[in-house]
């Protein structure tokens, strides 16, 4: 364990509204270790120590640090990168010049990867340092940790925009019945399942989930929608950007990979062909609502449980770098769910580097692709609040005098 | 002026978040008036008139008035009808069986319409009845009122999306430099302006805006957007979905309407096409963001004087009718900007029926597409408090030792 250094921290990957509080408990916790001597951020990401783009975080005033904590997006820019040959070299020697010895990393499954690396190469280089790994993703697909940062601030996000687009559509009545919200997570439905997380009651939005974890045909999804518009006239559907049907094609791809008749290459995503298909074939109309990166960056919508859960991670990492604990990454460990209560942990990066983790078979019911009591139990706490009560006006229709 | 009689109010058009606000006002107010006897709310506007489809607001809960503040979408349910000759006379016959005497139309430009079709029909008829327009609209086109109910709170949600989004951006670095987020308002640039709003600085998003205003050919924004693209390496743009090229052709048109040699009809707006645009010819990566129903709808990012003012203009609307004045609309009359000061005055329906207010040029410099400050003043109070501050980290960069 390195008795006195620098210490480097960056950020990586898809920001996250919590990703600067991250950071600013590093700096914090940092401030307060004696073995710590300069605290430096590099600029986007592991860019920021090739290219030696150090920020002296010491010198941030504490007021900016407060503030961070309610900034969304990286404040040192981000990157996504994956370390070759080359890099290791120049990497080793800008460690030593800059006599850096703990590097932490801010990110999601590639950033895991890239500690790993550092981790690695520095073992065989036989340079004395810490790397370890700092979990962040609206996606929560990191394993090796109960939840990830991010994600509790994007399903709130995702909660709120799902419940309010669908009061949206209901009150429209029959004349535009369908809602398509497309919701983030290529490979893994944590954040479409979070739609769930502000339904008071079975009937309200969304009606049906689609997450990349079921595939499904495009006569099944009719089939459902159609049902769905029998029984309640609307029809609120969080489909994941991710979903795949039947023979695990995308039916984002079509429309995103062709090219029409002038070779203009078409955009649109999963949304917009099963919105096309949804009128085509069932006459309805159908609306489209694609938030985007607003998931991953609405500030006001940020979970408090999150911002604060991702600050005890950048604390936790600096100890842990302190504590030697070389080629790991910090985990989040839930003690109970009510009332929701957390620590934190290590595990192995190893064991965490490219893997990706999809919800399991307690949260999906993959045969009829609805989302589980278990996943509420599970998620519920990381949004932290309930979302605020809205009202309906009872039915009390005056009878013609 | 009938000396005593019923009250209907209806919510028709698109919803916001501060429709029900309106409603609420109407309810409170008509509460305290002793010539209005039963309080009725149509479900899905003018319909629910037809099909005698009438609650009865008096046994609304006070808590639920309440609720119904902070909650989006029309509690009632809204329509898109246009009167004709074969609801005249079914009209009458409800009114006169319910001894309807007030009717309060709460809505945009075609709602406008209905209850001026209302007045005269009323007048023709010699049925003696108080016809009403409230106004709403997230579009903020009706003439005669400094603005609508319904646009401060839209406003404020594209301002904090359009800075949050633009921080994820930035912080993205060189990889995807260029983000659109696509606003609402097919032929006023109202909202899509609301998006400088945010802005602190003048590098900060958006660096460029398009509204319908303003035509714009396809070189020269890939001109603008190449040239912003030089000077900070990184591109946000709000974007109009009714944004129109330089002989009038929409941008969205030619994805919206076409069919694709499968005989699919292919789906994505505008923003999807420049988006295109910018990849093809610039060939730089363009992401896009279309939150679409969620602008108007996503109660968290209200504007507190919107919903007042829908408030107000909701107890101002019983006054009138109580006092007489049929064929006229609420209107918002400002007193003074700093501080923000506004009461509520009337404007005949007759001159806001069927009419779009656009951008007009002092707020919009035609030959830049600039937003001008007089916009920002004007629109800043309407979204209520100024947007919560950022921080951004100090350039100290590290020197090699």
């Amino acid at each position: 364990m390195p008795s006195k250094g620098n210490l480097v921290v960056a950020q990586s990957g898809g920001p996250t509204v919590a990703i600067n509080s991250s950071l600013v408990g590093v700096v914090h916790e940092a401030l307060e270790q004696d073995a710590i001597g300069g605290i430096y951020g590099a600029q986007n990401g592991i860019r920021g120590v090739l290219d030696e783009k150090l920020l002296d975080l010491r010198r941030v005033p504490g007021e900016t640090l407060e503030g961070l904590r309610r900034t969304p997006a990286a404040a040192l820019g981000t990157v996504r990168h994956k370390l070759s040959d080359d890099d290791y070299d120049r990497l080793l020697e800008v460690f030593r010049a800059y006599d850096i010895r703990y590097f932490l990393y801010n990110g999601g499954n590639d950033s895991m990867d890239t500690a790993e690396r550092v981790h690695q190469l520095a073992l065989e280089a036989n340079y004395e340092l810490v790397s370890l790994g700092v979990p962040k993703t609206v996606d929560n697909d990191l394993v090796g940790t109960d939840h990830s940062p991010g994600y509790g601030s994007a399903a709130r996000f995702v909660a709120m925009a799902i419940r309010d687009t669908g009061y949206d559509t209901e009150s429209m009545g029959p004349s535009s019945p369908v809602k398509i919200m497309e919701v983030m997570g290529r490979n893994a439905g944590w954040l479409t399942a979070a739609s769930v997380l502000g339904k008071e009651g079975p009937e309200d939005p969304p009606h049906l989930v689609y997450v990349p974890e079921c595939r499904v045909s495009a006569e099944a999804l009719l089939a459902e929608v159609e049902a769905v518009h029998r029984r309640l006239g609307r029809v609120v559907i969080a489909l994941s950007e991710g979903i795949r049907d039947e023979g695990g094609k995308s039916f984002g791809k079509a429309l995103r990979g062709e090219v029409d008749e002038f070779g203009h290459r078409m955009k649109g995503g999963a949304s917009d062909e099963v919105a096309r298909l949804i009128t085509a074939e069932l006459g309805l109309k159908a609306r489209v609502d694609r938030p985007n990166y607003i998931q991953r960056s609405f500030m006001i919508a940020a979970s408090p449980v999150d911002l604060e859960e991702a600050y005890e991670v950048g604390r936790a990492a600096v100890r842990a770098a302190v504590a030697g604990e070389s080629g790991r990454m910090i985990s989040l460990v839930r003690i109970s769910s009510t009332p929701y209560e957390f620590t934190t942990g290590t595990t192995p990066l190893s064991e965490v580097a490219g893997r990706e983790r999809k919800l399991p078979p307690e949260y999906i019911d993959t045969s009829t692709g609805e989302i589980t009591p278990g996943f509420v139990e599970y998620a519920r706490p990381l949004i932290g609040d309930p979302l605020p009560p809205y009202s309906r006006l009872p039915a009390h229709f005056v009878e013609r005098p």
